[in-house]
């Protein structure tokens, strides 16, 4: 292998596969990036943990083919090269990197590609598209909501689910931790009619997030074989599915409502973060609202630093109602909606709480309120 | 106490002050800001660790006098209020302090400020005055060098040793860990005629450092009763003396060279860091410099990753010459070098070395060689 390279692409290139990279798996291959040429004048890059793997692809000038693993430092090195023009050559006998840039050689010891772990076949057909903007938006509305606890598998993941009537195809994408609940509908092309239920891990969402662009560009999502795959331009990014069910959630969620406020998005998330500090410590970070006539009444209480009282003019309809919730959750919600008014819907103290935004029928979040009375 | 204040203009002092308060103290006062206004229309605003304590004098609005202490958590209810004007007022009965700013309204518990542990009475002479920028420069260029172990207290501090000439007085601040050394003279106006040592602790300096400014006035350093203390403006800054003996590192610093080398401090600095990347790992960052003629061939082999040659042109005087040098110490010191060329200079390879700015004698830096051949 021998290959001249830009200093800026390669790096851009490993910048996005080290997320990939298990950090501490006992294969000390699954530590590294693996390098390999292919006819087409490209260098691809892989990163794989076993669950998750990601692939770039480079186009570079070859000089000679081949294909080696480099450890992760390679990475540090790349990024501390002198000159832009890289100039990276192995020795297929003993696996040495070389690596060349102005007045510094750098030698780095690589691993026999042979034993890099072999990557799922992933039968390449049943996807459905949709604009990349789209599905990033619809991942940063949704994927902060899953589960941190691997006791939960099935909520580590966003469910994809898909519909449709004579109009459109639409998936909904769905994300809980028991507590809240996040849901985003969208539109989609699913030429191949896709049916059904999919667990996608959160990680691989996160990840497929900083690759996809801000365009209108139509991006491809794979699920078959057990496994959820993209494809963007320069990286393919697939990850296993998660094999659990998703409970139904439909009974949870509230038809209609009691109480419906209409707040700016922006000032409630500021009175909440404001609460928030003095938000009863160590039990669910407690913030009250009270609910009369135009009035939003919003208290905190730390019972060893104070107490915080805010009053925020509100647009209501229906009864008078307080609730208790964890602040983190509803800062959480505001923080990834873009319109400028929400509308927040009630139907009893001790019931589930909706916040949507203001004309807009794509999106809604739940909160289960904290029994604080 | 009641006043009212501007917001940004509170929240800078509280960040000055912020950095002078206990951490962890047992003492639940010293874990808060100990707010005092003055006749003079001032707000006062103490922190204090036992050992160091900072002072800020904010002109504001008094319509009551009083004080009282305020929780840590202060700062960040100051930095979350929705308005530009505050007011604050103490109930004295209670110690409970409330924060008015816009629609909203927090109610602090304060402690009782009689119980804020008596500051040092300082006496108030025995001082020097020098440029707040040198003073900046010279805290800047050695107080890295100082020891992280507290097992040497003394080593913990820079020193700060007078002496004058006919013609000017002087201050010669160093540093050191016992395996690099960072020496650093200026001219200082010393009307008091202060002689000998004392040692001042980092943890005073880096603080100093941050409130000092770029200009060229004349800041004044007082050294009494065992104490550092400084005024600038606004803020008021003293520290305990380390009550330690300095060694005499006199016999340390080489007087003369076999080998000198002039060289880029930049190229050497991004060079020494490539090679520190393949440092051997667990042994000091060990790099070898070998110098022949005019050139500066610097290596490193990690036996784990790989190994790094680079070549420099340099301009040498003396005999060819190898030393191993730990990377970190060098490339600490060229980065707080702003020439754009340093001198090397060796007396061989086990002996110390010295890196100076060129053509500038109030700065050196001494590094002791790992013995690796």
């Amino acid at each position: 292998m021998k290959l001249k390279i830009h200093k800026d692409r390669l790096m851009e290139a490993l910048q996005t596969t080290q997320k990939g990279m298990a950090s501490k798996n006992t294969i000390p291959h699954l530590n590294g990036f693996y390098l390999e040429t292919t006819e087409e004048e490209t260098l691809s890059i892989i990163t794989y943990d076993l669950e998750m793997g990601i692939k770039y692809y480079l186009p570079t000038e070859i000089i000679e083919q081949g294909s080696v693993v480099v450890p992760s430092k390679f990475f540090d090195i790349i990024r501390k090269l002198p000159e832009d023009q890289v100039t990276i050559s192995l020795n297929k006998e003993n696996f040495l990197v070389s690596v060349e840039s102005g007045q510094a050689f750098f030698e780095i010891k690589g691993l026999d590609p042979q034993e890099y772990p072999k990557l799922p076949k992933i039968k390449e057909n049943n996807y459905f598209s949709l604009p990349e903007i789209a599905l990033r938006k619809m991942i940063y509305q949704t994927s902060f909501a899953v589960s941190k606890e691997e006791t939960k598998p099935a909520f580590t993941g966003v469910l994809f689910k898909f519909s449709s009537n004579e109009n459109s195809d639409k998936i909904d994408m769905i994300a809980t931790d028991s507590y809240r609940l996040a849901w985003r509908n969208g539109k989609i092309v699913n030429d191949d009619g896709i049916e059904g239920e999919y667990i996608v891990p959160e990680k691989a969402l996160s990840q497929l997030q900083k690759v996809v662009g801000e365009e209108d560009t139509l991006v491809k999502l794979y699920l078959s074989n057990g496994y959820f795959y993209c494809e963007t331009e320069n990286v393919r990014l697939f990850s296993k599915l998660i094999d659990e069910q998703f409970p139904n959630l439909d009974q949870v969620i509230p038809q209609n409502y009691q109480t419906k406020v209409v707040v700016d998005t922006k000032i409630l998330q500021n009175s909440m973060e404001r609460a928030s500090l003095l938000a009863s410590e160590g039990s669910n970070n407690i913030v009250k609202l009270n609910i009369t006539e135009d009035n939003l009444e919003i208290t905190s209480n730390s019972p060893h630093t104070g107490k915080l009282k805010e009053d925020l003019s509100i647009y209501k309809e229906g009864d008078n109602l307080s609730i208790a919730l964890n602040s983190k959750f509803v800062i959480e919600v505001l923080k990834v909606l873009e319109e400028d008014q929400v509308e927040l819907e009630f139907t009893g103290s001790y019931s589930p709480m909706i916040i949507r935004p203001k004309d807009n029928s794509q999106y809604f979040h739940l909160i289960l309120p904290v029994r604080a009375f």
